[in-house]
């Protein structure tokens, strides 16, 4: 009984989560298969008791497989996501290689769960951010109707995987105690600062991270034209993103309404102390499930508007747990 | 030749950023003395070729001074201030005790110089985000007109003194090391982690430090019905503040127009490499005078509106630089 599951990327941030999910969630596992490149072949993981060799990836990997959770580069999923969809896996890939795709489903299961029944064997996991961003804007909208989201986001070195991660200690190590230290994954100084978000500049002046959350929650929520603005800023902080939201919307909301919106909503928790000043961070969020949403207040510059501040694990709902909870969805 | 001036708050980053100014400006300083708290009285301080010692702070100290650069707690501006002023002396004071005093003056020589005029002995310094903001922001509205500003602020750890530079340092090595560490200054977890400003927050939801953002512009700007939206979050970054200003014109402004606008405005300076995604970070204004600006881009989700990038010192233009230019500005 169970599911063949290959984890394609297998020991990076992301696919490690995979399994911990796995196992977690007591996902029907029947056979799991590890691959990733040739140069973690051979390596040894364990996956609750049993002990799973890593392979190589090819053409033939996908034999007999149900499941493929994706997370290796967008090059690695382009030849091999089409691979195992034809030989029969349904293909849950975490890359951007094919979110656009007219004819793959885009999936955050809290939103658009029924967009999976139209996959053609690739359903593809959303950018992170806007997962994160996705899980409490999506019912203040359904809600109220949302007319313009501003977001400017905070987001945290795993997004650029574990070698960002470890090189983002190693460089405050040497930062700390006068060393040099040289990057080989960050293009810029990460400790003890910050810097607009490395992915590619597009013509219109944006970088690709916020065309990804402006035109991915397009088509998560089925609206062509919803209209958002994204500023993606990387910050020294280890695994969790943060995201300042200035909502408008089509009529004037209390902060009480949107509260009691989110208060119900899944995947949403709202964590805060009003009494203690004390709003979600990082650290909250770090290795845990939900989104957590707080500090909702009336805009004083702009009526119908409320900020409104999130924190999400970005390797676990904006990644991993994503992908494992679309797997459930459609299997 | 030169003026009798005093350091109130001088063993602080701020006061100590006074002294390097002082220098490096050439300021014709006749007479010094740095007044601190008992705690540090008896310290001594080298000011080019003169060892000074600091005094402790008492109602005396002011008599025969002609300025006073004071950056205490606002308690000890409460109490020192009026005191100083009565003596004669002009006081440029950093803290928030009279920035909204409607008798006082709240200066960015680069945006109200002509104001410093109508002092009566005290002249505020502005906010450290609040000037960061002023310096790009007033041009364009001169240019163009501004409709209403949006900033998502990134705050170093020198805004909280360097006591918080020098816990976020302490803290990030004991984390790194896998030791425990009790902080004396900073509410939260610094370290790979950010926080809303933990200044107190106010009944509309607003944190101080974002009134401050909003309050303060107006008044500098002598627009009391300016509008401003503000969140501001404290980054484990050292001593430069960014942010991220989304600001809606009155008609269409090109991006063109608006470096045009700031390439010629003073105490800014446009910082960026479009070839090379490399935009203003932390490390590039540490320890300088100009705001940096960069990654001026149309929004897409809103006619009318630019987003714009901007980093500055913010012990520098943010604090100690910004009141030197007052004094210089008032003597």
């Amino acid at each position: 009984m169970g599911y063949r599951v290959a984890i394609l990327g297998a020991t990076g941030a992301v696919g490690t989560e995979f399994l911990e999910l796995l196992r977690e969630r007591s996902f029907p596992v029947r056979e799991l298969r590890l691959l990733a490149s040739s140069r973690s072949a051979g390596k040894k993981i364990r996956f609750g008791d049993r002990e799973v060799t890593v392979e190589e990836c090819t053409e033939g990997s996908f034999d007999g497989v149900d499941l493929v959770l994706s997370s290796a580069s967008k090059s690695v999923s382009k030849r091999f996501a089409p691979v195992a969809a034809a030989a029969g896996a349904l293909v849950v890939d975490n890359t951007s290689c094919f979110r656009m795709a007219a004819d793959v489903p885009l999936v955050v299961p809290e939103v658009n769960a029924e967009a999976v029944k139209t996959h053609k064997g690739i359903i593809a996991n959303p950018n992170c951010s806007t997962i994160i961003m996705a899980l409490p804007l999506y019912p203040l909208h359904k809600a109220f109707g949302v007319r313009r989201v501003h977001v400017a986001t905070y987001q945290a070195a795993s997004g650029a995987g574990l070698t960002a991660m470890r090189e983002l200690r190693e460089e405050t190590a040497a930062i700390l105690e006068g060393r040099s230290y040289r990057r080989s994954v960050i293009p810029h100084q990460y400790a003890f600062n910050l810097f607009i978000h490395n992915s590619p500049l597009l013509d219109n002046g944006y970088v690709e991270e916020e065309m990804k959350m402006i035109n991915e929650t397009r088509k998560i929520f089925s609206e062509p034209d919803f209209l958002v603005n994204a500023v993606c800023v990387r910050v020294p902080v280890l695994r969790a993103h943060s995201e300042a939201l200035n909502v408008e919307f089509e009529r004037q909301v209390r902060p009480e309404e949107a509260y009691e919106v989110l208060r119900a909503a899944k995947g949403v928790e709202v964590l805060e102390d009003r009494d203690a000043n004390r709003w979600p961070m990082p650290v909250d969020a770090s290795g845990r499930d939900p989104v957590y949403v707080g500090r909702i207040r009336r805009d004083v510059s702009q009526p119908n508007t409320l900020d409104l501040w999130i924190v999400g694990d970005q390797i676990r709902k904006g990644a991993a747990l994503n992908a494992v909870q679309i797997a459930e969805v459609a299997l």
